[in-house]
């Protein structure tokens, strides 16, 4: 963002949560600080607790102590300065008459910075629009997390795959085999090569006829199992994305029917995938293959089926961030990593959903993932 | 939060990043979502992807399909609406003149809002007051996350206990013991719990002088090893927040001074914990009781030295909440569960802190915590 004298980008958020304070400083935290960049200068105000830390890790110019600028407003005569305070002493040393925020940037502390006279503007995600055009090194960091769910994805299939069926089980190690289970043993698998997995789907049958639903109890022969695993690679903040969808011992016709128009949806879209394409007409694309292949979208007898999320969306230190192959139009560029994961949803049979992250190249685009898409499993 | 009529409270974010969403619908979610509460009606609103796993888990009164106020939008013209109109049709559709919105709510969206002519007021945290004073059954989530805690405490201490201590470094099966090891064996201990750890603190030497390294590398007989664990059980949302400091192999004569110290601060806080007590008080007494016996605070060759962080915090759905035992005044009241961690750090000695959670009852507190408190281990 290319800034003009008197004018500043401005952040106040608590890096483990917030994407664009950590990308802009790549300094973890898990309580809000302030950052601060001029068109000279760049800068972090931390409390006393975070000093030290921040100094060997934070990527800034400077790290400030909180305690200063408490101090100035001390000075002036503020007894107990709370954070509106705080905030003016810091825009008045970065001599600062126009602060740039981003979307999500708390009323409160926008209402404190306008009261005292300063400008405001807010600026729409992606706030750092180089976000979305990962670097080399970016791409290196999402390959790496990509690997690492690879890996505890193979775990799932082989535990899926040595697990017998007894009275419509699956039995693995003497028990039946729950979501739960094989949630656990995907993100301690990820957890021993430092990625932290949250709400990874194992969801059988009917449950995976509900996109989001984590899924729980015994998993069953002979009908969709959506397993889609999102973690974030904890040595670099960035993640991976992937979805598989298997059936232990024989899939129903309808499954395979509905497998192959995903698989078929797929391949069109990423077909699709090149620097200046819109995302929107990707999405469209994908929505009409599922229609003229006779896949109905719609709520039915109360409850949505069909094929009704986004066909994709940007990954990198957010699961879901810009661009997003969905219902609004959006430009690919290179330097674009998005998944492509189109689904079908019907309560009486299932979900399928299948999900691979795509990089955007110069010329076209280059799917990162390598993992097999087998729908049956001995 | 008592309503008038035209007044709603209105919430707009992604439950897995905001409690305040979270506590008021139980309903996880990775994408934003709006919330809303009238004197008569409460809703959430909420995308086709989410419609069918948000009527089965979230507790609110009505589930609301985010499609319909964006079909009412277009009725009257607006081809592609976006949020702003969205929430104008929310809004309308509950009668609302008058918006609450917490501190952290996003500027954009309180502007979108404002411009339509309705009333925004802005509430400090805590946005849900009753968040800080936690029912029977948020008590018992509570303890079922500090019972986790103190089980891959255990084990961490375990793995210390069987280590040997050869060439300045601990060996445990066959390889030198790291901060990364011990780290991944809480975090898989907790994750078999259904407990997800974040950072977990295991800091030894130099290390352990800095309140929130994570710590990395070899472990060392003969030093402090801080290890600071804080997960939240998935099940219920809920966290525990436990630190103990263990030397393996002899304490130095300082450290055990610190450790006398520090548990010395601890006892003397959870002595004043009671209803009507005020944070600020309890915070300065162990400011002081350190001071007494010659512990100094303050920067010292570049670097923080001391007691230089509060003295414990609430925890609940997040790990950091109201109350704070820190530098500002708050009437601590029955239902309250807060940390009471003193800590001291000195770069050439290493860190000493002890935490403990502790609940505010009728006519004192309770400490939910019953973990040895042991230095050295041999």
């Amino acid at each position: 963002m290319k800034l003009e004298p008197g004018e500043a980008i401005l952040l106040y958020e608590a890096s483990e949560r917030d994407s664009n304070i950590f990308y802009a400083t790549r300094f973890l935290a898990p309580d809000r600080f302030i950052y601060i960049r001029t068109a000279e200068r760049e800068a972090i105000i931390v409390s006393d607790l975070e000093l030290d830390r921040a100094r060997a890790e934070a990527q800034v110019d400077e790290v400030l102590p909180l305690r200063l600028f408490r101090q100035r407003c001390k000075e002036r005569g503020v007894e107990s300065p709370k954070i509106g305070e705080v905030l003016d002493e810091v825009l008045k040393e970065f001599g600062v008459s126009r602060v740039i925020v981003p979307a999500g940037f708390g009323v409160k502390y926008a209402d404190l910075i306008r009261e005292r006279g300063y400008e405001l503007r807010v600026k729409d995600e992606p706030f750092f629009e180089e976000r979305r055009r990962k670097t080399p090194q970016e791409v290196e960091w999402i390959r790496r997390a990509i690997e690492s769910t690879q890996k505890a994805l193979e775990r799932a299939i082989r535990i899926i795959a040595d697990s017998s069926i007894e009275n419509d089980l699956l039995i693995y190690e003497g028990e039946p085999l729950t979501s739960e289970r094989l949630r656990r043993e995907i993100e301690i698998s990820l957890l021993e090569m430092n990625c932290l997995a949250k709400g990874t789907i194992v969801a059988c049958g009917e449950q995976s006829a509900e996109p989001h639903k984590i899924g729980s109890g015994p998993l069953r022969p002979n009908r969709p199992i959506v397993i889609d695993v999102f973690p974030r690679d904890l040595s670099t903040g960035y993640h991976a994305d992937i979805t598989r969808t298997v059936v232990k011992g024989k899939a129903p016709e309808e499954v395979k029917r509905m497998f192959e128009a995903v698989m078929g949806a797929q391949e069109m879209a990423i077909g699709m995938i090149k620097p200046g394409a819109d995302g929107k007409e990707i999405h469209s694309a994908v929505v009409n293959f599922f229609k003229e292949r006779g896949f109905e979208t719609g709520e039915k007898d109360g409850r949505m089926q069909g094929f009704f999320h986004g066909t994709g969306h940007g990954i990198g230190l957010d699961v879901h961030e810009p661009p997003a192959l969905s219902t609004e139009s959006v430009e690919l560029e290179p330097g674009n990593v998005i998944t492509v994961e189109p689904g079908l949803y019907y309560p009486d049979v299932g979900g399928v959903r299948i999900e691979d992250d795509v990089l955007v190249t110069e010329d076209g685009c280059e799917v990162l993932t390598d993992f097999p898409k087998t729908l049956e499993i001995e």
